[in-house]
């Protein structure tokens, strides 16, 4: 039996974060509900040492700048070199030139584990005809699945793409996790959450693609129980976290909704 | 009728924020509760672009440094070549020289649509002899309604004071709002998310002036029906973002209230 | 009789925080829950002229950058002239070679009246063989007591050390609050949190060490009754704000728990 709770629970790993000031609280939150140890730290003297005694590092551009892309090259690179699991999140790529140009170099530069973004987010950064609203998605022409796929293989990487149903693809195996509730989509910083559970489950499986998709299976557990007890998004956020914290594995396993195609 | 919120909630106007590092999310979340999508960037090099897919600019100098007013510069002048409204919180004015200098270059250098701030942070960039104790607003001798109003005339834009009673004027009309509790004054970030959501309804409603009056009625309302509810300000913020979410304008039309004079 | 929180709530003291961005806000939201007055500004510009009109400094250091750093340098150089008290939280010391270094430049370079951390943060700084993981405590080898203690003589200050007991020491007297509860270490930000708690009450109390251990108590209790209500992470936290703000010097007496040894 698949037990990556119980593992992140006993092994406690630390979670290095170099993201934004918009959610970074809740990134951090997220991770300790879950039962890791969330750590933020990006001055550019410290991001190598950081990353070296973490098991995870979660890079996240929503309030990109030269020095905070400075530094998450940095720490990139430290986890490379020690085969720590690193995950971007793309946030708004797609939204201005700045940010994909930002987005790709960090691409070209190290190597990412994991690429999560929202499906313009992606389809962005994967070469295709594709607009973001700001952090929101807007429709692609695209086949969601056919773009995971492929700019999996192109990169040679678990691409994560987020949205009514999440997919993920190595290039090989491509999983559609079905879980979630539209109430996450109604407060801010549910993505970048994700990106932190993503995170926090690649720092104890190395098989990066079922990491992923265990993390949005059980992320959306979460939010599904706390859809059931709110009346907004200030009880839905509350619930999520308690949710959060009181998931088990074995809890989970009858509610995981996924497919492999 | 007057329908902003659906208006709000059919658009989904994308609201460009430059602000503080303590309520940045709030501002953030808060905007999403009624409906607009915020988006946070303040990167130099992207500004102007952020903006510029935008439909209202808010800028808050909370945690201001130099860099960041820079930010704000580059985005209040792509926000005015496109006729963008620009708000701005002039948070913590009357505390320290910096931020009544950085103000005055804000307010000198681009055009300021809607100026906002409490008694006397407005009192204070009006002229008038005032001192505001970090982001807390002290008693000022003038006549808050005649400061809203001159400074209104003399700036050619809305100016929003907010306080017990929130006063609002474009220099020819002013209108006091008296919705809101007094619990909204026991959390910290409530004059931020204000900003932002009279931002929101500056997106979808050319006459700024009206537009900042509805967003302080609507604003106060969901804090009234929130303090109903709350025992501390742990469960009002909480449900402050269920209330302002669940608010609808055929709800709201029969409490609203305000007085022009 | 003792009434500190009556006088916070009476004076509503300024506490300038030069912190983190991860918990910023939370820093913010409790002081106002103790009925004192945050403000948060960091641009180097005015960070003395801010310091200049408060009533106590927080410095945090768990997002430092050499920038920040600067900035808390300016600040406590401030209060130091105008015998307004410093507290610092180490954040991290202990993880990274840059936070240990800058936090003695910190110490070398001001005074600082009160030096906060958990058990190895402290143990570090204090020349013990300590290490942090992130921002996590890890068991260290020498009495907490005594380290407290010794380090307090050190550096003529008062020394808290957080932990499942809390330690305060001034060199001479040191007092063990047993008070708090578990729940508080399952969301991020408690630590912080409790800074500028006892920021709050050194505003109002020359005794610092006194006014960190009642600090610390009623922070604690404030928790344990939060712990009662609460199912999780998200709702201990919502309870955690109201119990903080319901607290009363009365309600208090009965429930302290701490020893002098």
């Amino acid at each position: 039996m698949n037990l990556p709770l119980q593992k992140i629970r006993e092994t406690k790993p630390l979670v290095h974060h170099i993201t934004n000031w918009v959610t970074i609280y809740d990134c951090a939150n997220m991770t300790r509900a879950f039962g890791a140890l969330p750590v933020m730290a990006h001055a550019p003297q410290e991001a190598a040492d950081m990353t070296g005694i973490s098991s995870a590092l979660v890079l996240n551009i929503g309030t990109l700048t030269e020095e905070l892309i400075n530094a998450m090259l940095i720490s990139a690179k430290a986890a490379n070199e020690k085969s720590v699991p690193v995950v971007l999140d793309a946030v708004g790529v797609g939204a201005t030139p700045f940010r994909d140009e930002m987005a790709t170099k960090i691409l070209d530069s190290v190597r990412i584990d994991i690429i999560k973004g929202n499906y313009s987010e992606i389809a962005k950064l994967a070469g295709e005809n594709a607009q973001t609203r700001g952090v929101e998605a807007t429709a692609i022409d695209a086949d969601p699945k056919q773009v995971a796929k492929e700019f999996a293989r192109t990169r040679s990487c678990v691409v994560v793409m987020t949205g009514k149903e999440d997919i993920i693809s190595d290039g090989e195996r491509t999983f559609v996790v079905k879980n979630g509730h539209e109430s996450m989509g109604l407060i801010v910083g549910t993505g970048c959450m994700a990106a932190s559970v993503i995170g926090s489950f690649a720092a104890v499986n190395a098989d990066y693609c079922v990491a992923a998709k265990d993390a949005l299976c059980y992320f959306g557990i979460a939010g599904e129980q706390a859809a059931e007890k709110s009346a907004g998004p200030g009880t839905f956020k509350m619930y999520f976290y308690d949710e959060a914290f009181n998931l088990s594995d074995e809890k989970v396993q009858s509610m995981m909704n996924f497919e492999e195609c």
